[in-house]
Order: structure tokens, then C-alpha cells, then sequence
């Protein structure tokens, strides 16, 4: 019997040839939605044969190019005599979370998803027929092929990189000078990619999101534009500091600075050799396009660019829109003459982790509504405006929210109590733990949970301060200090354990988030009740209660359908640039129109800042009491 | 007293301070000289200070920015308190192998050298000044940089290579955005090849010829357009192959091609390091011009492109003219960004060799007047025409006049016998050998002035075939085959002799150039009468004699001031288009100009070749016998 194998999660299942292979994805264990009923006309259960061959029936609806790189419908497709392997696309747009959770993390809105007419990666293949040598008519291999792109792809002569000179006399008389040329075009620049004279057996990208903390890599294919796979690892520059300010600090001579970029690149490329080597060894070479999103700091660190200028009166980073350059000259372990595309920059802590965020939100198609987008990572940036201002700034919310500077505190990973239930008569609580095994930590939304619900019920005061009365048996009082027990200190174990001092830390951090908006709003003359979209960026956002988060202060109290979790937007609109022109153009247009406020010179934001260090705030009208 | 050290000869003397540079020089046995007799005028006494100081009395002059780079006129200079290096510098149409052999070995007539006004390298500096870095205003270093070059010194904007963003933080804040930018133009494109905030201490250039056996690397001082120091090295890969076709042969999968590549950039980059060293230890990134002149095969060889087709049907180059690549791209170590200019090829077997070597001959000028350019190495490369034709071509000379495919024949370097006197009645002969040393082997030079005697004296005949009458004891009879002993076997000592089939050889190498030219000039219906100049360049020409190349028919027989000894020309050529637009934009004329001739397919070639196998020829009407 045959057996077809699905990727990428190595799925096999024997089934009778003539089995339908909707029937065979069924048996395998693999989710493969129909939303057209298997009519063929929806597209949405596309899959790409690799190896082996299926019998599919097809009714005209799959466009001749995907169906001639071995794309088929499974709704339309059976097993055939002989073994086939299956590759899965997924479109995030409608697929979240179906195969891996960094895939899962992504949310777009069908509407902010580009359309079949906007999919136009940077480099795409076009067919060029160059006229055959002859003899002593003074032409070599490199001017017959340049005679033929500047007729027939661009608009100009261009010079190719070396890579692909010493590739072109092969390819040119493997086919009779037929070939497959990628090219690109930015500004009045144009590109030559990579040749081909084979039929393109594939044709991926990649998105990276280059976070602090994270690095996140998405490989997609571009025949169907769609994602495959993603990876999630930790960025190794970690251990050389926690923040933007400390990899500052720490790459402080060339030296450093290239340990820290080696750093990142070692990261992103294991990420992609794994990616490659568990969806059916892709060729390095097969991978022509990427688009980058990272802060400004992580940009600069990935291109090796001295980030001591970020820090220092008068805050200039050193790019803002990155030229484009190649995958050798980066250091990307792809097709070497790829070009990578990076979202602009908009000021030393405003970068294009925000930009490329601002593609899944209502900025990206223009709105007369006044928005909010909001990324709370290590730092908090905020973006604020509608179609006739925009502004953007940062705080430095510190690392409360990831875990950081609270003793017991850990990132949202296994181990981390990520929510409590606070009984407010005894004041004891009950807890869930990442993974349900011990707990070995608390994590940003169990913080906001747990102080919530203290706060809630008078057991911490509007500074923050533990109850000293003694009528509560977790609390824990020494001379000056208190503590919370979450989990009671036994033998050998210390307990889960909350500190006024990590509740200062998370109070300060709140207060600098929260003061932000109020700054930005003030500095236009406007309140939070003319916020009608309130967008909540990053992974902190995913898992936290609003209401509990309003109770503190840390959100403002508006109605719960204003606010959207858009997830790791910033690697959702790396992958939507990643695949069209026109998220490309958008999120230049919006880097541009964005402008950068430093709240450190902002008349006011201390004021604000030092009134929001209440919980919820000093100013309880805010919240609705007062 | 102070010290004075002359570079690059390392000629030390100690002086006393306040005499004149001048008795320095003559007092450390350094020539320098001055033809204005010292009044200042002339500049051709110019020396740079590297290190310490002289005291230097302009007259006015010396150009302001070349006294600003530490240059000053000898003339004018006397020792000061303390220890100065001086480094010679020297213009090569004037001091002809002054300095080195690779120095020496270059003629080039003054009225084809750069003028002044033609000065132009590549990549030459400018100054630019960048606006400061404003708090909020929403521009990147980058953006202020391009905005600084594109407003004063391109023509548009341009990208600048990763290399340069990396260091362009840096250098902006080194002196408040005073800039030096190196910047280059070809075609349509501008390119940033290099920035620096301090004043330039040097700016070098390199002008490389890639030969089959030799590589010869030029150091040239761009300030003062002088040539420096040259190095001459065996080509490494020669081991792989002794001509271009067994090169062509070896090179034949990718592996071989990238080792082929690396051998003779190992053998460039030795030759760098070893120029840089000796001549006060010049930084790598001070080199920031290059040019290259090769044949076609080693252009590719030094590409890493697959030469393969260069021999097969059609006979198609990969490249005639080649893209600007960057140091760094090709694997030349010195400044990654400097843009790599090639002499172009015009053929598989006419390549940027020759057509570098044009700009040492009037077709650089432009003649009426009928001009033939011989190069003779492993191959014979021809140029025939004037103002209004030009036509070149290749014969596949072999080995024989550089002493292969000869038993006893070898290069002409230390121990070759260079030249003989043949006694006409007993057949005895002396002879002189480089070195002075053993004899341990005969040169090209060494066999045409053995021949033409022993041809001259009737010991060997038309056909080539030595006397077996017995009459001469150096020749030895032994069956069918018979020697002629240049010098005697003795004991161990084999001797060095020549073979009949040695002389075989050498006749079908003559025969080849012979009927080249004679097949060239029929083909526009001229004879030999009617050239002019007939230039010989390449190592070949300088030390052969014109008599005797004329009696054995590999000459033709002009009166001898019509030929022209132009050396290494291709180095030369390099070097003009290191230092001068004019003379780049010449050799790409003059290559666009040539119409490439395949002997192979042209009517009558073999007939010709088949009539020059006789000494002197067997239309002995040629050489005014008969």
C-alpha cells in the first residue's frame, strides 16, 4: 500500500491507492480544514507534493504556476500507486496556532492580510530567454545576459553580484539560455537576485522578529505565500544583559560589538537550519527573500553597527530606513545574493519591531478613529494617532512584566505561576502553573493577577504596602520588610514569594507605561474615552486579565471590547512585508509619518509619572471613583 | 645627530641637523634626481615624510594637499633636530628600473604616460560636511550622511556598503562631521568606497598583472600618482598547469575552481603583504584602488568562474568587460570596499592583458599609420590596425620561447644560458649565463642566438635538421636522433644540449606568430612594409636580439628601428588606468574597437603555418633572399 507522509509534522499513514487524500490527512492525525466542502474552489486546503506523486483531479481553480511547482488540493487529490510526501501550508491568517505555537502567536486580521493582487515579494523569478553565443561577435556570457534582463525584466542596466557570475555559464547552456531570474527593486535601484535554469523546485522566505528576549524565525513559502513553519529561540545575546541598555553597555568596543552580532546570527541561523531540516531539507539556496523586524538597539547589534549612539544626548541611532543589503554581507546562512528588507526605524527606542506591529492594526489601512498600539516587552512603546497625526514614544517599563527585578519572578515559560485565585478573607491563594508541574516561579500576568486581587481586597494599600495586622498568615513581616507567600516556604524550598520590593518595581513599571499614553494623549489635547481601538502588542499582552490590569491602574478603564490583543504583531508584519509591496510601502509611509516623542524632554511626563505611582492612580477619577 | 632612514630601500644615514636632504640621500647611496638642478620647479625630486621631520622651505610649488599629506621636494628639505622617514617615490615614465626589476621592467614613453590633468584613480577623496545629529528630527546617521554626499558630491543617492555604515557612527563624531569620502563613479552608478573624519595618511592603489607563470603587484602612491615599489611572484598556479589551456583543463569542477581561485589570490595577497611590509608598513585600508590586467583565462581563474567554455565551441568568454566588484568580494585583502577595475578581454585568447599593453603603443594616442603589438608568453597574442581598423588575435605559440617543451630549456632565470657565440667552422660555442654562475639550462634568448648561428653557419638546415657530416664534434649522432651540445657531458653532468626535436618545437612556435601576422595582414590585404611601429612586449622581448630573430624567420625583416620594446606592457597599462580616467576610458575604447580573429576558422592560416616551418620561411623572398 502506499504510504503518504505529511510534513511538517512527519505524519505517516499506509492507506489503498485511489484513497482520497482528505481521508489519508484524516487517518495520519493531520487537521486539514475544507471550508468549501471539498468543491476545489476555496484553495484553502492547498498542499505541496515534494516527493511521490498524488492523482489530482483538478477543476481549473489552482493557478497553472502553483500546480506546475507540485501544489495540489487535497479535496481534489488521492493516493496513487506509489508513495508521496505532503507539505502543509498554512495561511496565519486563518490558521493560527494550527501547527506551532510561534506560528500560533500571530493574530492578522483578514483584512490587514494581503490580497492574491498585493503578494509581491522583493526578489520574485521572472523567465528571460538570452540569445545563444556566437562565435567572435565580441559578447560574453555576462553581456548576453545583461542584453536580456535590461530588455526584458528592468527598467535599466544593473551589475549582478559575483556569486551569480560564476554561476551564469552553467546556467546559461543548461537550457538553452532559458533561465528563471529573481530580481528586485527598491527606490531607482534595481536587483538581480539569483538565475536559474531549472524550474524553481522551490521558493521560501523568511520572517524574523529580533526581540530582546526572543527570536523568533517564520519561513514561508512564497509560490503560495503562505507560512510553513516557525521557530522560537532564545536571542544568545541574553547573558549579556536583559535589556536594550545593558547590550549597549556591554558592546561598548568593536570587539564586543562583534561578539554581539555574532551572537544574534548564530541564533537566527540555527533557527533556520532548523526550520530547513524538518520541512524536507530546503536548500539553503532556495531561500531568496527576508524581512527583518527588530527594535533599534537589535537592528544595529544584527548589523554589527556600533549602538553606544542610542544612549547619548542626542539619541541618534544609526539607521532609520536600513539599505538594503545581502545575505552574505549580513551574515544569513541563505541564498547568499538574498536581500534583506528590515522595517524602519523611527528613533533610538521607537524601531521596527513597532513599525512592522503597526501593519496588523487599523493604522495600516487608515482610520479617522483615534487608535492606541501599545508593545510591552522589556520596554513599552506606544504608538498613538489616526489618519491625520501620529506619535510614537517609548518608556522604560523595566522588566517587571517578563519577571524581571522581582526575586521569585520568571519569564512566562514552564514552571511560571501565570494566574492566582486570592481568597479575600484569608487571604490565601490558589495557583496554575505553566505546564501544571511545581511551581517554580511567577511570571508577568500571575504578578497582575496575585496583586490585583490583593488590592481588591485592602490586603496591599494604593502604595503598594503588604498588610502588617498579622490577620493574614501569608504575609510575612521582618523589620522593615514584608513578603507575600504564594506558595509556603518548606524545608528546603524558599516558596514563590512576592516582596514590597517587586511590587515597587511593578508599580514603577506600571506607572511608566500608564503616564506614557497619558503624556502622548495630554500633549494633543485628548482623554482615553477617544480611544476606540486600544491594541495590545507582545507576548505580555496575550495572557493578561483586563480587568485586573484596570484594577491597577496598568490599563485604563474603558470598555473591554476596545482593547485587541494583536499578539507578536511585530513578526506578523515582518511576514506580510515579507510578502507584498504594498505592506513594504505602508509601513515605510507610517515610519515616516510617525513622530518620535522622548518623554525624557517631554514638558510634563514626571508629573505624570509620579502621579501614577498610586495604585490605581493618584487621581482616581481616572478609574471611575474617586 | 639625527637619523634619516630612505624607505623603501631602508638607506639609513646620520646627519648633521640643517643638511640638505639632497646630501642625505647621496650620503645613504639613495639616486634621486633633480633635473631643475634643485630650484624647485620641476617636482621631480618629491619624497613623502612618513615619519619625524624635515624642514621643508616651499617655494609654493608643491601642491597645497600634497605638502598637507607630509610630501615635500627633496631639493628644498634639510634635516631637521630629529629622525625622519623618508619614502621615495617614483614616476615611472622617468625612472625606468630605478627600484626593482618589476619597476624596471616597465618603459612607458612619457607622451602616453597621465598628464597631470588626467589624474583621475577610481575612487578618489572629497570633503564633505555631515549636519550634526538633532534631537527628535527623525534622521538616522545614514540619513545624514546621504543627504551630506548626495547634495555635494553624487549625482543621486546610493547605498554605501556595510562595512562603511558600520564605522559611519564613529567617524561622524571624530571631528563634528567632517568627512573624507572616497567616492567612485562607472556607468550610471556612484558608489562609497571608503570615509574617514581624520586626515588621510595615505591613499594607495595597486596595479596587478595576473600572468600565466608571473604575477607582478605595483604599489603606487595615489597623492603623487607615482609607482613605489613592485614585487614579482610565480603564479601558484602554476604547479596546476604551465598554460592557460592545461590551467583551463585542471579548473574543471567547482572544487578545482575555487582552489584554482585561491592559488593565485594566495600568490596576489603575498605580494601585497609583502609590499605593505616593506615600505613602512602601509595599513591594508589605505589601499583603495586597484587595477587588474589578465588574460581571459586568468581573469576568470581569479573570479572563481568556470573557464571551461573559454576552449570550447563558441569560444565564449564569461565576461569581456568586467562588473566593479569590491575588495572584499574577490578576496583581495586590503580595503574590503575598494572597487576592483579589470582591463577588458576581448576574445577567449585576446584578454585584459593586451588590452592594457595597448595603452604603452600609439593606438593609445591614435595613429594613421599601420601598428603591429606582439605579446609573446606561453601564448602569442597579436594587435594589428590603426585609427581605422583594429583587429587582434591569438596563436598558440607554446611553451618553447620560455624555455618549455625544450629538454634542457628553462626559464630565464638564474643558470639559463641567455646568449651563445656560435665559432662558424669548428661549431663550437661560448656562453654567457644569468648569474654568471653554472649553466643549468638554455632560455627563450639562449635558443634564437644559438639557432640563428648554427642556422647562419649552415650546422643546422631549412628543415631544422642539425649536420651529420661529422665534421662538428658538438653535435652527437645516435640513430635517427641527433643533439648539439651547448655545453659538454660530463661525468654526472648531462650537459645542455639541444635536440632536433627541441628545434622542431621551436619552429612550430615561430611558425605560429610568424603566420599569425602574416594571416592578420593579408587579411586587410597589407604586407609587412607597411607597419610602422611593430611593438614586442612581454618578458620575451627584452632580451632577444632582433638580428637573429630575423634570420630564423620569427621577425619579419624591417629595418630595426620600426620595433619597439615595451616590456610589461600590461602592468603598464595597468598602472596609466590605475591613476587616470582618460586611460580606463581609453582601454575600453580601444577593446570595444578590436575585432577578435579566430585563427582557427580563418581562411588560409594553416597554410601559412605550414610555410613558415622552414628557417627562415619557404617563400624566402620574405626575408630578401631567394
Amino acid at each position: 500500500m502506499p504510504s503518504i507522509t505529511f510534513l511538517p509534522g512527519n505524519h505517516v499513514c499506509e492507506v489503498e491507492s485511489g484513497t482520497a487524500l482528505q481521508s489519508a490527512a484524516e487517518q495520519a492525525g493531520v487537521n486539514i480544514s475544507f471550508p468549501c466542502a471539498g468543491k476545489g474552489v476555496c484553495g484553502k486546503c492547498i498542499v505541496k507534493i515534494t516527493s511521490g506523486s498524488v492523482a489530482f483531479e483538478d477543476n481549473g481553480k489552482l493557478p497553472e504556476t502553483l500546480r506546475r511547482q507540485g501544489y495540489v488540493l487535497t479535496c481534489r487529490s488521492k493516493a496513487s500507486d506509489g508513495n508521496a510526501t505532503v507539505l502543509l501550508t498554512s495561511s496565519l491568517s486563518e490558521e493560527k496556532g494550527q501547527f506551532t505555537d510561534a506560528l500560533g502567536c500571530i493574530g492578522i486580521e483578514e483584512e490587514l492580510f494581503p490580497q492574491q493582487e498585493d503578494i509581491k515579494p522583493l526578489a520574485a523569478a521572472d523567465r528571460v530567454t538570452v540569445a545563444p553565443p556566437e562565435q567572435m561577435d565580441g559578447l560574453g556570457d555576462y553581456d548576453r545576459f545583461i542584453n536580456a534582463v535590461s530588455r526584458d525584466l528592468l527598467s535599466k542596466e544593473t551589475d549582478i553580484p559575483l556569486n551569480l557570475l560564476q554561476k551564469l555559464p552553467e546556467e546559461l547552456r543548461l537550457n538553452d539560455g532559458e533561465l528563471y531570474v529573481w530580481h528586485a527593486k527598491r527606490l531607482n535601484t534595481e536587483y538581480i537576485v539569483d538565475i536559474s535554469a531549472a524550474e524553481p523546485s522551490g521558493d521560501y522566505g523568511l520572517a524574523i522578529d529580533i526581540g530582546t528576549t526572543t527570536v523568533v524565525v517564520l519561513l514561508a513559502d512564497m509560490a503560495s505565500a503562505r507560512a510553513i513553519d516557525a521557530v522560537t529561540l532564545y536571542n544568545a545575546q541574553i547573558d549579556r544583559g536583559a535589556d536594550v541598555i545593558s547590550r549597549i553597555s556591554y558592546a561598548k568596543n568593536p570587539d564586543r560589538i562583534r561578539e554581539m552580532r555574532s551572537l544574534v546570527l548564530s541564533t537566527i541561523n540555527r533557527g533556520i537550519s532548523e526550520l530547513t531540516a524538518r520541512n524536507g531539507n530546503i536548500p539553503a539556496h532556495c531561500i531568496r527573500n527576508v524581512s527583518i523586524a527588530g527594535n533599534t538597539t537589535m537592528t544595529q547589534l544584527f548589523m554589527g553597527i556600533k549602538p553606544e549612539y542610542i544612549r547619548l544626548d542626542p539619541y541618534t541611532p544609526a539607521v532609520m530606513g536600513v539599505p538594503l543589503y545581502t545575505a552574505e554581507a549580513l551574515g544569513l546562512v541563505i541564498n547568499p545574493c538574498a536581500l534583506i528588507w528590515f522595517s524602519p526605524n523611527v528613533g533610538s527606542y521607537v524601531g521596527g519591531d513597532i513599525t512592522s506591529g503597526l501593519l496588523c492594526t487599523d493604522f495600516a489601512v487608515g482610520t479617522d478613529e483615534v487608535c492606541l498600539f501599545i508593545d510591552v516587552g522589556t520596554n513599552g512603546e506606544i504608538v498613538l494617532g489616526n489618519n491625520d497625526f501620529l506619535m510614537g514614544c517609548a518608556c522604560s517599563a523595566g522588566p517587571a512584566f517578563e519577571g524581571g527585578g522581582i526575586e521569585r519572578g520568571m519569564r512566562a515559560s514552564e514552571g511560571a505561576i501565570e494566574r492566582v485565585e486570592v481568597d479575600p478573607v484569608s487571604g490565601e491563594c490558589s495557583i496554575s502553573v505553566i505546564g501544571g508541574g511545581k511551581p517554580l516561579g511567577i511570571c508577568g500576568s500571575g504578578i497582575i493577577s496575585l496583586l490585583a486581587q490583593l488590592f481588591s481586597a485592602d490586603i496591599i494599600d494604593r502604595r503598594g504596602k503588604l498588610d502588617r495586622t498579622g490577620k493574614f498568615t501569608s504575609i510575612k513581616v521582618s523589620g522593615k520588610h514584608a513578603r507575600y507567600y504564594v506558595t509556603p516556604a518548606e524545608g528546603e524550598d524558599l516558596g514563590v514569594y512576592l516582596t514590597e520590593n517587586d511590587i515597587d518595581n511593578f508599580v514603577r513599571a506600571k506607572a511608566a507605561i500608564f503616564s506614557a499614553c497619558v503624556t502622548m494623549l495630554k500633549s494633543v489635547s485628548l482623554d482615553f474615552s477617544c480611544i476606540t481601538k486600544f491594541y495590545i502588542a507582545g507576548g505580555f499582552g496575550k495572557y493578561i486579565e483586563i480587568e485586573k490590569a484596570q484594577t491597577l491602574g496598568l490599563l485604563p478603564p474603558l470598555d473591554k471590547d476596545r482593547f485587541y490583543y494583536i499578539g507578536n504583531s511585530s513578526l506578523a508584519g515582518a511576514f506580510m512585508s515579507l510578502l507584498s509591496q504594498k505592506h513594504r510601502d505602508k509601513v515605510e509611509e507610517l515610519a515616516n509619518r510617525i513622530t518620535y516623542v522622548d518623554l525624557s524632554v517631554e514638558p510634563g511626563y514626571m508629573d505624570e509619572y509620579v502621579a501614577a505611582m498610586f495604585l490605581p492612580h493618584t487621581d482616581m477619577s481616572m478609574f471611575g471613583k474617586g
